[in-house]
């Protein structure tokens, strides 16, 4: 039959909340050839894949590797694998991800306390930690740095209050790795997980995850197996682990392109790397004022690597981005659930997190607010930021 | 810090049970820039990737679509959606996957009955019908095309036992899709899944399945919460479906990859493709005998994807495998669970299914062989290939 016509993307400057734009190196690397899921060569790049990622999380962890599939299923992996019909797990929300891991807690069976905080402000520490101490709990589970409202949640204190509880803690770092630190073994956090297309400006597809001993110990001993065959940790260790095992075929590809994502993340330096994101939001945040807007967030609680902007009265959320979209090429994302249509997030993640993103996204906004006929100083933002 | 040292991976000729070679423009199309995943141009591009998928299902099933996950959470997406606690499912197990269907559907919770068939065969279909007919059956599920064994199983007449009893069908086509006709519709089958790395030449990552109308029917009416919320039908309709609900983020540069995978399928031609496929197993098998190989399968069951062939008495089984890696490039499988040690696996699959994949397997065969001394005619073997 006859050729068909290729699909050829347009070159969109990705500042939403995720997907992050990727450098040529990855894209090069992710149109290598595959290897066999379990070739010799393609054994020793899982080994060193795994590496990274404990220098990453910050963890010792033996068992650190990507599942293989997108960051939710992360998630999915740390609640199928360390809940049981039954168990008590206390959930923390304060946004859309919170009322994911949730869900996902219910699915399972287990009895479900939620400690919901406003979206767009932290958990509260207090509430948390009496949620923790009012039964026996099997489980914490909350968000490190929310996506779907730019709330940076410091781990230390309720972790502590899950151990000395006994419970397991599950930290949801999907934008919070590689643009802001993470420590699990310093924290004492037992399960996390993130996604590769936030800041390790890797194309969406794979999950980083890493389970301590003990969840390790929790999984190995259930009562009976967990539903899930594809995300077993059990299963999950004989292929990745030293035995080899075959379990499923790995995203050969994806892999190949999360090596080299990590390459360029430990090439940066973690600190540097922290530093920039840091130094990208503030000069984001700088440039907001002169087109009239504000951050939804307190500076003492924003994390920098997505910034959720409200959206002023009497303007169409949706329009601005779609304007940016058609006219800036720039992809910005919208608010989910309880903010929907009251803010705009802008993600400057990983190979996003230059100033000129800033600069293009600052135009940007200002152009479309004019559209709308609101009066803003777009020189203005511009020096603000460089400032 | 200083720049590592990039992974190179070998140029492999992939020879085994997949991943499969997998074109240039394949490969082109996986390191175009990511998309936002609701981002206008990808959600057409989703449009068509599912539109394609129809047509080598041989479907008009408006739920078919590419799980953001490798080939086996496919099989997970069926047992998860469809199975509840309780349920009574027939599996038929001829091979390894057939088992890891049955391991799925008691992890379900459901009442397992399983017909099993010796490695190497079909399943005895008066058997399974009989054992459909026993007592009221929710699900019968079976492989097309086992991987592990390289048997073809027809799938109309047990397919017609599961509806005369009322019970939904679940096929796998991981192996069987692109490579062999596969006729949802025609044969009644309520649920397939597939891959992308075996005959549609695509980069492992995603699985390609299909419901009916009665399966999405099924899944929306449980009883309760499906345990899975990455694999739940009903929110993944929602993204995918003309609601565009964001769920989770969609692997976008393996979407690119797999619609340029079908766009490579459909020019060729379904029916040519599948002569193709046909003819490659024939030259490979008639390529066997001069170095003193048989196939394990007999003709009449045997799938023209992937070929298992007997190892010879006195052969040592994995030397022969890394002797074809290290001298000649070439990937082939080894044999899984009842088989491991007594066969080697052959796919020739999708770009992988030439002559030339033919001839130098067999070269490389002949000359492992001749290092274990025996006795072969590898000119014959060559001869009778392109005979």
């Amino acid at each position: 039959m006859a050729p068909r016509a290729p699909f050829v993307p347009p070159e969109i400057l990705l500042l939403g909340p995720g997907p992050s734009p990727v450098s040529p190196r990855v894209l090069a690397a992710l149109a290598a050839p595959p290897l066999g899921h379990l070739d010799a060569d393609f054994v020793r790049l899982m080994d060193r894949v795994q590496e990274d990622l404990r220098t990453v999380f910050g963890t010792r962890n033996r068992f650190t590797l990507p599942i293989s599939a997108t960051g939710s299923a992360g998630m999915e992996t740390c609640m199928v694998n360390l809940l049981e019909p039954g168990d008590r797990a206390v959930i923390g929300v304060h946004g859309v991800f919170g009322e994911r891991m949730k869900d996902l807690a219910v699915r399972q069976g287990a009895e479900v306390v939620e400690v919901r905080s406003e979206y767009g402000r932290p958990l509260d520490v207090e509430r948390m930690a009496a949620a923790i101490a009012a039964g026996p709990t099997q489980l914490v589970g909350f968000v490190h740095a929310e996506t779907s409202t730019g709330v940076l949640m410091p781990p230390e204190e309720i972790v502590a209050a899950a151990r000395r509880a006994g419970a397991l803690t599950v930290l949801d770092c999907v934008t919070s790795l590689g643009g802001t630190e993470v420590a699990l073994d310093t924290w004492g956090v037992d399960a996390a997980y993130s996604g590769t297309q936030k800041c390790l400006s890797v194309p969406p597809g794979l999950a980083p995850l890493s389970f301590s001993d003990a969840a390790m110990q929790r999984a190995a001993h259930r009562a009976r197996k967990a539903p899930s065959w594809y995300l077993d940790v059990n299963l999950l260790g004989g292929y990745w682990g030293g035995g080899r095992v075959y379990h499923h075929t790995a995203p050969v590809n994806m892999v190949y392109a999360l090596a080299t994502g990590l390459d360029e993340v430990l090439e940066e330096g973690l600190t540097a790397r922290f530093a920039r994101h840091r130094a990208i939001a503030r000069a984001l945040v700088r440039g907001l004022e002169p087109l009239g807007l504000q951050p939804l967030v307190p500076e003492a609680c924003r994390t920098p690597m997505v910034t959720a902007i409200s959206v002023p009265d009497g303007v169409d959320e949706a329009a601005v981005r779609r304007h940016l979209r058609a006219a800036h090429a720039i992809e910005i994302g919208g608010g989910l659930g309880a903010l929907k249509g009251r803010i705009w997030r802008v993600g400057l993640m990983g190979h996003g997190a230059t100033m000129t993103s800033v600069l293009r996204v600052l135009a940007g906004l200002a152009d479309a607010l004019r559209a709308q006929g609101r009066r803003v100083d777009a020189a203005e933002a511009m020096r603000a930021a460089q400032a």
